[in-house]
């Protein structure tokens, strides 16, 4: 025995979500329904919407429901900076910085052969004519410290290789602030070794 | 800078959903957007349809989208034994013991005067009148062994104590099964001392 078939088909719907199991699922579907109706309504429109309407901007390959995003649409923002990062949700951490005017390109993921994502899947081909434009001189790659953000920034390190006046950087690696040296990994502390820098 | 409006939109909707903070909000709505817009939109459509269609069984109160719930139409089971539950997922819990083949009766909540939760708000009128109907002999509380479980069950005991030939009953206090006895509370080892039974 288990709830009546409409019941059960929305706690299988919510297990489409990430990280949301069988007594999640059932917890959700018996808030909405016991005591969040609206709030479901809005949630079954606005994601059906979303679905509908979101895409990919054409020029950056950010989730978009615009052609072009804000961003790349933006004439204030440096044209001859382009800082390449795998998800939407990386260039809003680096926009809350406030340290970074110029330009986005996201990848929406990273090189991992096992999953079947290779470079074209991540639009390295846009990535190429777009640097083959001749407008940007610097590609920061701003992947992840892991083992495939590691590979993905060295495959455009070395696509940028062979193109002329473009210069490829990588993200600073090293102590993030208020860490305490004792909880720091062996290998980001050897890192901070290697790259010490002199106190002026 | 944020997303763009509706990928705001959308994950401002996903924090509708029971424990869902900004970041899982986030995760949810990039997941869908990008890997799963197929599941997103059975969510959107089943969600949809499952707000519009499911109520309550008017005779248990139950969340179902029938009239009356499959438990409460079968003939099979024992009209003279009635379960009084907290929420529909107690219905599924007790049933999968198989050792219960009466019906039930859902109160959708606890007595909660500090929400607003009253003995109306739980339908107490349609639970007095069914035990007045002279059918039920056992009314057995299967609320929860909180403060507010253990006020919804002693209210309903007073009301059973008014009418005739009306047991009312409350699930057995004690050690759960593969429980150890230093880990467990004080009171419930307390209760289980209490109410402990000759070995036969």
């Amino acid at each position: 025995m288990s709830f009546s078939p409409l019941i059960n088909q929305l706690i299988s719907a919510f297990k489409y979500l990430p990280g949301v199991g069988n007594k999640t699922a059932q917890r959700m579907a018996f808030h909405i329904l016991q005591r969040n109706k609206e709030g479901g309504r809005q949630l079954a429109q606005i994601l059906a919407a979303a679905i509908a309407e979101v895409g990919n901007c054409s020029n950056c390959r950010t989730l978009c429901e615009l052609e072009i995003c804000s961003i790349c649409n933006n004439p204030a923002r440096d044209a001859s900076l382009l800082c390449v990062v795998e998800t939407p949700a990386d260039i809003v951490s680096i926009e809350q910085t406030g340290s970074f005017r110029g330009k986005y390109f996201v990848l929406m993921g990273h090189l991992s052969p096992i999953d079947g994502i290779g470079p074209e899947q991540l639009g390295m081909q846009y990535l190429r004519s777009k640097l083959q434009q001749g407008t940007i001189t610097e590609v920061i790659l701003a992947t992840s410290t892991t083992v495939e953000g590691e590979t993905t920034a060295y495959y455009i390190a070395e696509m940028a290789k062979g193109l002329p006046n473009i210069t490829a950087t990588r993200l600073a690696l090293g102590m993030p602030l208020g860490g305490e040296l004792e909880h720091l990994d062996h290998s980001t502390l050897a890192r901070a070794l290697n790259q010490r820098s002199k106190v002026v």
